[in-house]
């Protein structure tokens, strides 16, 4: 196996990795069937970066905030207000799972795009890939997938597993790209999902989710929901991931302490990491672990 | 590609099928990217025999039957009262969606296994798979499926189609055999869904549905949600069958006419039979088409 994880620095990261692989498709006491080879990653943070705020809410404030140019009036209500009011902290209410600020973005994303066509959002969100820039790699956000996480990709699928994403944001945003960006087709993306009715020979989307938000104890019932599985092996990097890293057999955690290469930062991923430490999960170090940060 | 479907005789809907994967596959104006090609199959009589009764009725119906022993006072509702009185007009008011039935049934589903981890359902369809006879041919009911549409299957795989199957009835029935029995792995049994939660490290059964039931218009729905596409290859048997059939390029309907070696029955298709000849749809004949009826 070891033309794999060509950017993996030699480590115990990487022979935990490489060791797993190894043990589960062996025969052998910890032979893992390839029916249940089921490996599932967390997607901000863990597959790209997500600061200095997740790639999707970039793409909500920029789609507001147009919207707020046609119609003033949005802007007495969240989120609306918050983007007049560079209100930062109100977003950040997003990774923390503030209910208020949750239930305000849900119910915003929900109607910006109730009764259109899928083509609407994706052709929205096309062109947020192109033309937008990460304000401090001055890249396209897509230009910034970890190279090494996609080599864990590669790795497992040459072993037979079949490898899920499973964002925390939305299944649709990131069907759009999924596929030239990491490898994967649409249907191995889980995430927080609108709902849509089939009408007048149309898919349309609705105002209503299809299942809870995918953070926390919601990643295993989406993964369980798409696959009919719990994971065998699990990626993630923050604490809204620990239930799905709880139930996977090996479970990888990726820190983010390289600021001049990517960005060094613990919050919302303190619990993950003490968690990691007592249960023995493969701790990642961006700066130590990884000779390449991006795929592009 | 002649090595592909052997069970189908010589005839226009094996040329049609072979004539579209040619097609599709090949440069030209019919080409369909490989990350388009979905194709979705129903489950109940395009798959398997669905006569006397689909095959999850009967489970479900010995179920409730085991249940009404302990609990005599559920046989005063619906469908518990049924199965006393052997009201067959009631179960079949599934197959044409009668609203009443159908939420009855909804109902005693989520109630049944509320509550419960998936290993107690399982155990139960597993116990039916290996004890349980279908009445006319003596055997198990995953004995039952059929070898030309496994064969339709093994040519789309080889030309990078992913397959799915699309069940009216419950997928997480189906995703208990549908590895050995039709060769999909569970994250490809798409259907009308339970909803479960996470909760204190396990996945548990609640009394809510996760979306619609897959009849219908709910068809495309749940394979939008599953896949985020349409299918560009569609097989089913009857009327529930017609919008996903009609969002696909080529699409199959099976026309059961074989009462020596299967059935021969109209209810419930007459419709889809009707839009098949108005839409070009491919008809295939049981008796014509089919050298060999069933798997094993």
């Amino acid at each position: 196996m070891t033309e794999y994880l060509a950017s993996w620095n030699v480590g115990p990261a990487k022979s935990a990795i490489l060791g797993f692989v190894e043990t589960s498709t062996a025969k052998g006491p910890g032979f893992v069937d390839v029916a249940d080879r089921i490996a599932t990653f967390d997607n901000d943070g863990t597959m790209w970066v997500e600061q200095p705020a997740p790639p999707q809410a970039d793409f909500l404030v920029r789609v507001w905030a147009k919207a707020l140019k046609d119609d003033p009036s949005l802007g007495t209500r969240q989120p609306w207000k918050a983007i007049i009011e560079h209100d930062e902290a109100f977003f950040q209410g997003l990774a923390t799972q503030d209910p208020e600020v949750v239930a305000s973005i849900e119910g915003a994303v929900a109607t910006t795009w109730a009764g259109t066509t899928p083509d609407v959002f994706d052709a929205q969100v096309r062109e947020w890939v192109q033309t937008v820039k990460q304000p401090k790699f001055d890249v396209g956000y897509t230009s910034l997938v970890y190279q090494p996480m996609l080599e864990v990709f590669d790795l497992l699928k040459a072993n037979d597993f079949r490898v899920f994403l499973c964002s925390g944001g939305g299944r649709d945003f990131m069907r759009v790209f999924v596929e030239e960006t990491m490898g994967l087709y649409k249907e191995a993306v889980i995430g927080s999902s609108s709902a849509y009715e089939y009408k007048d020979g149309k898919i349309v989307r609705t105002d209503q989710m299809l299942g809870g938000l995918s953070l926390g104890s919601g990643k295993p019932e989406h993964i369980y929901a798409q696959t009919g599985r719990l994971p065998v092996f699990a990626g993630g990097n923050a604490d809204v991931d620990i239930e799905m890293l709880e139930t996977a057999r090996f479970s990888l955690l990726l820190v983010h302490d390289d600021d001049e290469r990517e960005f060094a930062y613990t919050a919302s991923a303190e619990k993950a990491v003490a968690k990691a430490k007592q249960l023995g999960w493969t701790l990642v170090s961006m700066k130590d672990d990884w000779s390449t940060i991006f795929a592009h």
